[in-house]
């Protein structure tokens, strides 16, 4: 048995910020001088360093010193086989996949191309803050393999499946449902809850599966009830239109898979900028989560996701955060902050009546204001709530396992340091609005350069050089 | 009088890209290996290194490896005295200049701290490759005058001037009519054409502008016809509206600067997000430029600029890029150029008929794709064109000044460089094609770590540690 601590300032949620309109610092967590004590990787006691260290004699401690040390930031929503063509040029979503993202996937099928791409995609990965995703991979069975045995390795804990197309891609890129199947049995048998590993039953889109792939996706969901499901939703207004045609008896995107009996907890939709408000309000009845994706929603045009309406506490949504990279251009989850900063803002503008007062609604206006404390509760707890693994990870509470980053709020550009110092009186953050400030700094003004330490289970993997 | 050689890889314009819409390379220069010749700051011979080389002998040459070379990036709005406090949380444009903007600008009153807000306004400029900007800088007359001071001593090229505003704005940072008038006239008698030093009479922005203020700015262009004319235009909808409560005569926002003679050559008016047709139309007649800022009109929630019908052939506006940095959350015109694709493509969506069959424009929507040519033109050559400065700088023609940047096609996050590997096959790019590739990878996954060296006159100011 190994124990260690963790001492340094730490910041973490109890609860969601957005229940707290006004007072949003009730969510959070702050201890300018804590101790984290991690056993085994999982997390035995967490509190301020003068009450615990009495409690722990003889502790091996290690003290990081003037950093911020947060949970370790979730992405709810990566395409594993898209790390090289990240950012590619000119398209909406269904060209883009035909002219880059399909040809570039296709040489996953290949084992050594595939652990190349894993070992790149971890390590960026890590680089970025990022402990935990929920990754889509390729319709070969052999890139899901090497997604998994790579995470086994670095001992993170993933949600991830072979990604099902059947219909709507190049020859050379679709599986047929019944290998689909086939191979989602045999890699459940093989990966889900061994290690940190979690499945997820993944048909990649609706328009990309046909009636008997999510046939094969109902099926398999009541044969592995405890298995994720993993997918996209209302991602672009051409692909909906082309759905709707294929699915006549279907009055929305959410009615596809509702057809067949994949919406209820532990379902994510990526994107989901196009849901109308009764897609949201089933959404919220059935316990289905959302992952917004704001890098990838504005770099393919596919719109502004309505953040202040996935928040609507008459029918909350859960909801992730994701990079979507590569239709996201940046791997960080710090970027996909700055974007979804933005979408809010826009979105803030629209609502406030002062383009069309017909449109005005103050309090959805204000909820899609991303306040710090909003941003990085999302890729924490909340990343952990929408993807029900807040059980297991999210914050610093007790029983929990230790997969944290330690940033460093002047990692950034230039400009950053003096920005930051506006932010707080003395050495280091002494409150948690200090420290709140500081963390919007790094959102909207720093980058993945911020993050100097990630550790997953209690082991530093990643100390930026 | 000095002559050096600059050998490398080299990257610039001939011609706007949009004039060569399915030909943009023809817009387009490249010399994979090539040399610059410098004489006393100013381009003196510029062509393949082959040809040049035989024609100077004993030239001493660096030479810039493993670099694109491109000109100096040009911001056309940015505000000096926001360097500290740029990225600051929470408002649309009016509450955001009340709650954070003004009680910082107000600190640039003190020559010390104006003083210390130019070092890191100029240190992060050329760390971010930009080599002339148009700025804003306070209604105290000190801050233009270190401002300018301060650009002497680095040789940079510079446009600015006292930033006049005289309502709307707290009691502690308003200027009356009369002392911005004493004041600029004293300053452009100074600074104008003192060294690379240029004036821009510079009135806020209308909204903070009494009839008296925009007369006053009628008379200083009037008899200093060779200055500029640097203002805002068109922001946000709750100032739009307030506006024209205020000037019940005009029509729309830029009438107001008609009534007071202000729009014409060298006439920017940073942002432009809500112009409607019929003011794109008189802008191109009247040869008056708009500035194009999209990370700050997302950031401030302002909106999406229609960068496909600023570039209608039927009407082209001049038109530069800023940062607007601080509302604007970052200094780095790469990250304008993110944020500006971005804009571009959310535009693309809504324009294609697939939103509303009603609004389609396919050739608007292509307009909006901002290819690797059209964005970095729009940061260099284009630039330049919009601020009336394309005689001086902007490409490497014989004859301009030798600002130019060497970009690390591999600098940024760690998932650049495998993705940079997609793009060219040899140790560096052979062709403009290839060239272009890497710069929309630098400008999309890549950011400010880009830039490795920074050039102003042919003396190399920034290197990247």
């Amino acid at each position: 048995m190994s124990t260690i601590g963790i001492r340094g300032t730490f910041f973490d949620f109890i609860d969601d910020p957005w229940k707290h309109i006004g007072r949003e610092q009730d969510a959070a967590r702050f201890h300018a001088d804590g101790l984290l004590v991690v056993q085994d990787g999982v997390i035995a006691d967490f509190g301020p360093y003068g009450q615990l260290a009495p409690k722990h004699p003889g502790l091996e401690i290690t003290h990081i010193k003037d950093r911020l040390i947060l949970p370790g930031f979730i992405d709810g929503h990566i395409h594993l086989p898209q790390t090289r063509v990240l950012g590619a040029y000119g398209e909406q979503l269904l060209p883009w996949l035909n002219k880059w993202v399909f040809p570039e996937e296709v040489k996953y099928k290949d084992r050594d191309y595939a652990r190349e791409g894993v070992t790149r995609f971890f390590d960026t990965l890590l680089a970025s803050g990022t402990t935990t995703c929920q990754a889509f991979t390729t319709t070969f069975k052999v890139t899901t393999e090497e997604l998994f045995e790579e995470a086994s390795r670095r001992n993170m804990r993933v949600i991830a499946g072979l990604t099902g197309i059947d219909r709507n891609a190049p020859d050379y890129f679709v599986d047929t449902a019944d290998n689909f199947y086939r191979d989602t049995v045999e890699l459940i048998g093989r990966y889900h809850r061994n290690g940190r590993n979690l499945y997820a039953i993944t048909p990649r889109f609706a328009m990309g599966s046909s009636e008997e792939m999510l046939a094969r996706c109902e099926q398999l969901k009541k044969e592995y009830p405890d298995c994720w499901v993993n997918t996209h939703i209302s991602e672009n207004p051409a692909e909906i239109r082309t759905l709707l045609d294929l699915h006549q008896d279907c009055t929305d995107y959410l009615g596809v898979y509702e057809k067949y009996g994949l919406v209820g907890p532990k379902f994510s939709g990526g994107h989901g900028v196009w849901l109308s408000n009764d897609e949201f309000r089933r959404m919220s009845r059935k316990g289905a989560a959302v992952v917004f994706c704001p890098c990838s929603n504005l770099f393919l045009g596919s719109g502004l996701f309505r953040l202040g309406r996935a928040t609507d506490p008459n029918c909350r949504v859960r909801m992730s955060f994701g990079s979507d990279m590569g239709g996201g251009n940046r791997f960080s989850l710090l970027a996909t902050l700055d974007d979804a900063y933005k979408v809010g803002m826009c979105n803030n503008t629209l609502l406030d009546g002062s383009v069309n007062p017909g449109h005005q609604d103050l309090a959805e206006a204000e909820r899609n204001k991303l306040s710090p404390y909003r941003g990085f509760w999302s890729v924490t707890l909340g990343g952990a709530e929408g993807l029900y693994i807040d059980d297991l990870l999210g914050n610093f509470d007790p029983g929990k396992e230790a997969d944290f980053v330690a940033l460093d709020w002047n990692g950034g550009p230039m400009a950053m340091s003096w920005h930051q110092s506006l932010a707080y009186e003395g050495e280091g953050p002494a409150t948690v609005e200090e420290a709140a400030n500081l963390l919007f700094g790094i959102m909207m003004v720093g980058d993945d350069r911020a993050v100097d330490e990630t550790w997953i289970m209690g082991k530093r993997l990643y100390k930026k050089s």
